[in-house]
């Protein structure tokens, strides 16, 4: 259902709302056509007219400049033109229903909607309303998802490391409350990963985790012995103020990843990070900095993978 | 007087302040023009290089996301720059004068303002001010007029009804506070439209109306017998909770749009709303997505409107 | 050392941060460069491409919509991709780093950071943190500097005077608290200005001022006598209201330029101000909208500077 909702008859990406059911031939493409942007961003004129007279509109119903910048860089650098709108502040407070903005956007025109939500399924409910022509993005939806984050995060280790079929990659920390876990996690299993596993304490992993073929670990030391990747994740700051932590230094001590630790993985493995970093709380800067990290190569690749999804969609112009 | 300030000494749209006054060629070569950018924004690429390398700067003293972002994108499409200010956080908050702000920016060489303001004349004050390569569109002023608003009406009329010369066009709800009403019935009757009625009650309806030339009804059904065209206006939420009116409820009852109270229209009568609707205060869910409604299609000729005003200033490209 | 920063091994402008310490020739070749720029913008389309496919990044820690205009209007002339970010809203409130916030943005190949940030010396941080391709525009960095407003300043006297080496200038009102007064300096003695006048009260002058190479002087009328320029500086409210200062109607009486205090420099004198202005503060209007003020010419000019800034950094394309 929801795979059928992101292809169109043909087969061709039509939205990305989520991972999950995203067949893995789609996601080989993406990561292929991602690749041939890398060279794109380095080249002294930055722009492909892939997009040219596109419109892209970027609804964020919850604020994330981080995020709102790299797709906005990744269309402009396609020669779309790009509407920012940041929807707190305008017609929903107006009384105006989601669906009836998205109704008015589309009526201009618009060709893209890169969306943005804090409830889970906004993006989905966008991509069951419009016409065909009209092509949903998901920048991340409450706790679902966040695709592009887990696409950039599949081409990293792609990068790195070649093959999925012989990894061990450990997922660390706030799992409980990460899209961008649950789609990397749909990634690794899709593309083949025989071995990821999930560190934390037990109030921050989903109940019933392992059905999304993962194993748990409770002890950070056990679960990174002979990874290949570490995937850190934030904690955010509301969640070390809740009931479920007893404390930032606390969780540094037990699941913040130290060069102590990061010892008992593979010698070349890689740490990432989604960013922003809380340094000092899930991760020490000597980690964060060092030559294992890949923090921000994942932000370079993170241009190309929007840049692929863009052009993909509809069948598009790649 | 408000009349020589709209065009130059060619007769050619200099400004656009208000419907009032305007002559009714330079209003059909307004619409004219808008149907050639139809076709344009319904292509692949919805680009034309009329206003390359102009500056157009959208200065909203008030900020409504919706309009900004139709001249926004109507700008992008006419391949001008595009500067967004939002101008309350700003110099103005440093003590700087209005006329001060214009300026600086027309000192930056500013070809385009699209001014919205709440105070009723600003974009006429910036108008006079000006130096003549300087244009100022009226994106909404206080309570005054909004005719890009009541232009892409007079459109969407003529596109469904094509002779405005046998219609009739009801006006529905608080036309007190609509610079939106304002500025259609202006167009409606320099365009020749016979009968021209306002429905509402006695509250929100300006006194003396009539001298716009229309007829006043205070009661629903009456005022819609065998009209072409109705158009109902945004109750806005601040009127709802004053002492003009009993309630949303009420409201709806006497003056909200039914399927029932539609019937007693022309049976293809079309059915407008500027939009952002209040669905079940002004208008029922039923009726705003039937197959009378034509307020979508409004929102589309209204990117093309825009496209045109643009393009038509100063004599300009078109 | 801030000189090195701001040179690349060619002696070539690698980062803008401070006018302190820039080779004449620099300044001189950014003038004559900004002089090309200015028929650039007086033409119809307003557009070279030597930036073209280049990230420019407005990254304003401190709100000021009228200088990240002048920048997005100058980056956008030279047909540069222009991503705006207003970072006190953003990640830094995620509580992230400003280098790792640089970090990530050089990561998606940003070609230019302006900044504004209200702590001296930010523009500097960044400027030695960047790898070589990346360059910094320091856009105002708390009290320090404000080169290109300094440039400005400098290209606007050259363009009326023409021989920076025959000039006496004069700069009045809160000169502790301004950095466009410090850059302003900075390039007048750089450029051989012999005589150069601080004008204000004791407390408005920081200590030293002397070591700056300008004479000092409390009264007004003494300081004006026989000068060519007048550079009026904004009092910002907050001075206005703290123990500094009696009064704003005080400040005037003894510091705001009248037509009176006027008559007492040449004839031909010419009155700058770098705006906003304070109307019968610093300013009396007469004299503001007088014959004698070039204040909107400096906005003119300031686009065209930051147009020739822009375009040279890094031994760029002009």
């Amino acid at each position: 259902m929801a795979r059928n909702l992101q292809l169109n008859e043909k087969g061709e990406l039509q939205h990305l709302l989520t991972i999950e059911g995203l067949p893995r031939e789609i996601i080989v493409r993406i990561l292929d056509t991602a690749a041939s942007f890398v060279g794109v961003t380095e080249r002294e004129v930055k722009k492909v007219p892939l997009l040219r007279g596109k419109s892209v509109f970027n609804l964020f119903f919850e604020a994330s400049t981080r995020t709102r910048t790299t797709f906005e860089i990744a269309a402009k650098r396609l020669s779309a033109d790009v509407i920012n709108l940041n929807i707190s502040t305008s017609s929903q407070s107006k009384g105006e229903t989601l669906l009836d903005t998205i109704d008015n956007l589309a009526a201009m025109h618009a060709d893209m909607f890169v969306v943005r939500h804090a409830a889970s399924g906004a993006a989905h409910l966008i991509a069951r309303h419009v016409a065909p022509h009209h092509h949903v993005i998901n920048a991340g939806d409450g706790r679902h998802a966040h695709p592009t984050q887990g696409l950039l995060d599949a081409y990293t280790i792609r990068h790195y490391k070649q093959d999925f079929t012989r990894l061990s990659v450990a997922v660390v920390g706030d799992i409980l409350h990460s899209r961008v876990a649950r789609s990397l996690i749909h990634a690794l299993t899709t593309l083949g990963t025989p071995d990821v596993r999930a560190i934390g304490p037990q109030t921050l992993l989903p109940t019933g985790v392992e059905s999304l073929g993962v194993r748990v670990f409770h002890d950070m030391r056990e679960g990174l012995r002979d990874v290949d990747v570490i995937v850190m994740l934030r904690l955010q700051n509301e969640r070390m103020k809740g009931p479920l932590l007893p404390s930032a230094q606390e969780f540094f001590k037990c699941y913040g990843l130290t060069a102590e630790k990061l010892a008992v993985a593979k010698p070349d493995a890689i740490v990432m990070h989604p960013g922003p970093m809380n340094r000092g709380v899930e991760i020490d800067s000597m980690v964060a900095d060092g030559r294992q990290a890949v923090i921000l190569p994942q932000v370079t690749f993170g241009i190309a993978v929007r840049m692929a999804v863009m052009s993909l969609l509809g069948g598009g112009a790649a």
